[in-house]
């Protein structure tokens, strides 16, 4: 049997699949689709699902959290494009033996992340099925200035921008891959914990990205989930453009060197290629980098991070002090 | 382990959702969610997922049938609000081993279904595990008359009405399951072939939906997924009423009451409480029936057939003309 590969696939759906239809305004190959009303506001919506065992492991992780999580990744994609999310769908396929309990403690993460970012849950759908899985669907709209960030709109000479440390939640994910193959208890890792927790509970930049996309400073944005080697590329490619990453600048927590010395990884490795950290990454206008900072700082107090710079041509290619430059488009995480 | 019943999750979520947020009109409890930009048109949106082994069996559904039907069955929930389809996304959860011909052909069936119904696809996530499922959300707009359907509108008084045959999705299914336990082959039971192809390809009821929501004679509607006796129930109870079914006036084809004593089934049971037919119920003013026959007539040439009538009070109540009446709510199809 011949088998089909997941960008075989995609590349597939990608085809058949709408750039243009009454009220659409964005289809596949974005953070989001983008539709409206002729004149109202513009709709968003992105869907993700997540499988036990392949998204996510229960040996691990806390109902609560992973309930948080499951809306979290989804928040994020409404992040990515400056949206306000609104509506939530929920599509749960249930083992028939999962715990009562486990499922109660679940849905409460979900409920409390949902009030916290002022989104309701409108409909959904529950299956049997062997495998736990999730899919959520979430819907958000345009925010205040009406302004919406594609990946689409970097040119060459705008500064490529991280949101927050990086790498953080791929040591975390490792840091309890090796805690179970070798029966130690992540209890007496705390000095790991903002690692663990990055992974359990990522934080989605819901309202970062709403206010770099009404500061008009910013050209194109989408948020780090397969990794920046992979995400960046995104960018690059659907703006038609290329990008140069300082590999000393890019920004992590302090315990990640010591973290990644302990679980054996290149600290670089992380930083580039591991996923789920949920932060932005977003191209800003050279001329216009001072006003930004200014504008965060006397909304959110939120310190954001130059990376690198977009170029003529195509690929990510990184730059070290020592060492020449590599191309590394695309190397970010698979599940 | 405690399990918590899909009934009882339901209820959970059911009670933590929304009924009212800023720009949403409708949450759960219907065929589709509603939201709306203040002023500008509505919009509908419906998720279902279909779990091999479980809403489907690979064995004897082809592929590009059941790539219509995971359309179908979603365009179904649209159709009984009296919407518009336009936008799709999948999410798919696909097993390593899964041939990439069979994918193909399933998304060709996919493709095919959307083109005729002027949808398009504009996002989606596929991922990998070890079970094959299919997660649809659909998103359509209101009618060109701007009128929704819900479940909550029936008086007592209105006639009850379905689009067309019920029971044949049942017994095709039965059929397969049939040849399947007995190493028979369906090719030989021709006969049989508008019930075999009811299951396999069910079709919704799009452009009736949306006549009947346009009509003003309407008053509720919803489609019949789960058999009329829960379909009806749901009309019923969200209605604050009750309802009277006459069961000689159940629409059928000609060919299920041979399939029927064949497959050693009941017929009545086919007709009231086998699913997966995506005909609609819905309840029409007793002044507007010859009315919307006349609309009907002049506009599609369908035909719709009465059978039965909302009263006060609760539950669906079945008539037969020998034995005495009984309730029969919520006593459809569970998969």
């Amino acid at each position: 049997m011949a088998k089909l590969s997941e960008r075989a696939l995609i590349r597939l759906i990608r085809e058949a699949s709408a750039t243009s239809a009454p009220a659409l305004i964005r289809g596949i190959g974005d953070d989001c689709a983008v539709f409206s009303n002729s004149g109202a506001g513009q709709w968003l919506i992105t869907t993700d699902t997540l499988v036990d065992g392949v998204h996510f492991d229960c040996h691990w992780h806390p109902p609560e959290l992973l309930g948080r999580k499951c809306i979290a990744v989804n928040l994020s994609d409404i992040a990515a494009m400056g949206g306000c999310p609104r509506f939530v769908l929920l599509s749960l396929c249930l083992p028939p033996a999962l715990d009562s309990a486990w499922l109660q403690r679940w849905f409460s993460g979900v409920s409390n992340i949902l009030a916290e970012y002022g989104c309701v849950l409108i409909g959904g759908d529950t299956v049997r099925s062997k495998e736990l899985m999730i899919s959520v669907t979430l819907i958000g709209e345009a925010g205040s200035s009406g302004g919406i960030l594609y990946r689409t709109g970097a040119s060459p000479g705008d500064i490529v921008y991280v949101s927050g440390p990086l790498g953080s939640a791929a040591a975390g994910l490792a840091l309890f891959q090796k805690a179970r193959e070798e029966q130690e208890d992540v209890g007496q890792w705390s000095q790991w914990q903002a690692l663990l927790d990055a992974h359990l509970s990522p934080i989605p930049q819901v309202d970062l990205g709403q206010e770099l996309a009404r500061s008009g400073c910013v050209t194109a944005m989408q948020d780090i989930s397969d990794g920046l080697a992979t995400d960046l590329a995104h960018i690059g490619q659907e703006s038609g453009a290329g990008c140069i990453l300082y590999a000393e600048s890019l920004p992590s927590l302090p315990v990640l060197d010591a973290a990644a010395l302990f679980l054996g990884k290149e600290k670089l490795d992380l930083l580039l290629k591991g996923g789920e950290d949920y932060q932005l990454v977003f191209t800003v206008r050279p001329d216009r980098e001072e006003d930004l900072k200014a504008k965060l700082a006397s909304s959110l107090d939120q310190q954001i991070f130059p990376v690198g710079i977009i170029t003529e041509g195509q690929g990510v290619i990184l730059e070290k002090k020592d060492g020449s430059p590599t191309d590394i488009s695309f190397q970010g995480y698979e599940h």
